[in-house]
Parts: C-alpha cells; structure tokens; sequence
C-alpha cells in the first residue's frame, strides 16, 4: 500500500500544529512543519531564510515581475515549486505528517492522503494565541486576521482554491470539541489508512 | 452528563442517511430522520404532508405573505418552529442522531452536542444517487443540483448562516474518503461525549 500521508491546513490559533506533532506521535509516523524550511533549503540552494521569507509572500506586483527577466520566475514561485517536490519525495519514502504549505495540493493525486482543516471560532483562537505566545491582548484579533488572510491569499495564489472550503479538504474539524476529541477522529480515520 | 446529539447535515448524495443510522447503530442511541415528520406532526397538529411539504419549502412571497392576515407566520415557519420545539424536547429526552431539520441550530446552545456535516464530489453523489434511487443518468446532475440549492437555501432562511460553511459545524467529512471511515470517525468523537 502506498504510505499514508496526512495534510493539515489550519487557521491561526486552531492549534493545529500541536494537533498534527500529536497524531504524528500516535501513529508513529514522521512529522513536517516547519523542518520543511530546512530540507526545502538544502534541496533547493535557496538559504533557510529565503525559504521562510518567500513562504509567507506572493508576488503578484507587475514592478516586481517587470524588474526579473521574462524566463525567470517570481522568488516565491520557485520556492513553491521547490517545496511541491519536496512534498512529493517525502510523500514517497514514509507515511507522515505534514503541516501547511499546500501539501494538500501538491499531493491532490496521492491515493493514500488525508486531508485535514483544522478550525475554530475567532474568539477561541484569540485566547488560544494568547495563552501560548503572550502577545499584546489588544491587537490579537487583528494579528490573527492578518495571518489567517496571508494563509488564504496564498492558498488561493498556488491552488487556485478556496483556502478553509470543505470540498478541498477530506476532514474538516472545530478544534472547539476538544483537541483530544480532534486527535481521536483524525487517529480512527488515519489508522484504516495506514493498515 | 447532557445526553449526546449528533446533528447530521449533507449535501444530497452524499450517504449522509445512510451513515447517520449505520453510527446511531453502533453507538446504540435513537435516530431521527423522516420520523421527524410524524412526530412534529402529532406535536403541532399539522398533517403529515403538511409537515412534509412544508420541510421543503421557504415562504418568502409578497403575495403570499398579503394572503394570510398580518399576525398569522406562513406555514412553512410554523411547521420550522414547531419541529424545532420537536428537537429541543427530543434532545432533552435521550441521546440520538438527528438527519437535517436545521437541527444543528436549533440546538447551537446544546452543550452536548457534536453537529456534523457530509459532503462529496459532485460526480460521487451523482453515482450515489443513480446507483441507489436509479434516476434517469441525464437529469441527475440538475436533480442533485436542484435538492441542494433547496437545502441551502430552507437552511441560510431560518439559520441566517451558510449551509456547508465549516464554521457552522464541529465536523465536516467528504464521504469520500470511505464510508467506513466516515463512520469511523464520527464515532471516535461521539464516544467520547456519550461517556
């Protein structure tokens, strides 16, 4: 059977990156979040910091498409499409998990992937990135807007898809139930996957 | 503890059903889907096609609202309200799944209650249906089409929120994915809560 892949797109402040550390640990397979930078890098030549940079922008500005030669793509392209292969050669050596950076996409033609959107209310993700990372109460919701919006704008840029609607995904969660309760379905659903 | 209720909305086609009644099955509790028309009809005092039809229809015409005196709600919201009496009495009475009905809403202060919703491909849910209710094959795409703009639109009239949007459900699933799993893992959550 091919190896189990589970994708996990999420808002900011679902919690979904501890989610995806812990059914990794359950199930005992590998688990990619932000190690992807790393390997990405080293496959890719780029340095880790370029990586990290281009993954959270998309160039769509005609000054900046106008100032690289026509052959060359944007920086952001090249490391998406750097990253997809990446994704792909994971997804082929060992059943794991993998969080982000439209892993979702890159292996829409995997036929042993789950793909997972973990959510929740904006309130709870408020108190959420509150609690964990101690930012400054008054300007979380905007903060966690701003990064949910970036998401979703780069989703959409590399996809062509509604970042968060439930037709790109196969299981979509409020991490409101509980994260053991998250765990429990995304466990039940990923050990058919993996027998 | 509050009694469990599982909430089941699904795009038609979809198995929801059919999965609704295989997990309330499993987890050994009581299921409500067309049985819902026969009892709010012995609650409200409105036939069962009344009841019925009324499931399927949302009054918003001007000439229809001129023909009934001003204190007088349309029917179709007669029968929503009294159905949705139906739902709260019948959550305080047991733990059950409870198929369509804008069920989740009626219970979103329910404390205990894990509100679903199943969705596949639209070329799944047109096999489904071909396979199981035999349409004529070259209608059944409008058929689809035409029963869930219905549901989405009955559900966005009396919820005010989007039919299919994640954040108005805990779990959403592509039954896609294999029924089995589907009910797999419905029923990893909801064991948890029945506990």
């Amino acid at each position: 059977m091919e190896h189990c892949i589970i994708t996990i797109g999420r808002e900011y402040g679902s919690g979904g990156r501890n989610i995806g550390r812990a059914i990794a640990e359950m199930l005992d397979i590998a688990f990619y979040d932000s190690e992807m930078i790393h390997i990405t890098a080293e496959k890719s030549g780029f340095s880790d910091d370029v990586v990290e940079q281009a993954e959270q922008t998309v160039t769509n500005s005609l000054m900046y498409n106008l100032s690289v030669s026509t052959s060359q793509l944007p920086l952001s392209d090249q490391v998406f499409i750097a990253q997809s292969g990446v994704i792909k050669e994971l997804a082929k050596k060992e059943s794991c998990v993998i969080v982000g950076r439209c892993a979702d996409y890159a292996l829409r033609d995997h036929p042993n992937c789950l793909r997972v959107f973990l959510y929740a209310p904006i309130e709870s993700r408020i108190k959420r990135v509150y609690e964990e990372y101690g930012c400054n109460g008054e300007n979380i919701r905007a903060f966690v807007r701003k990064i949910d919006k970036k998401r979703a704008t780069y989703y959409q840029h590399f996809t062509q898809c509604k970042w968060g609607e439930c037709l790109n995904y196969d299981l979509c969660v409020n991490t409101d139930i509980g994260v053991e309760r998250v765990e429990n379905a995304l466990v039940a659903v990923a050990r058919g996957m993996l027998s």
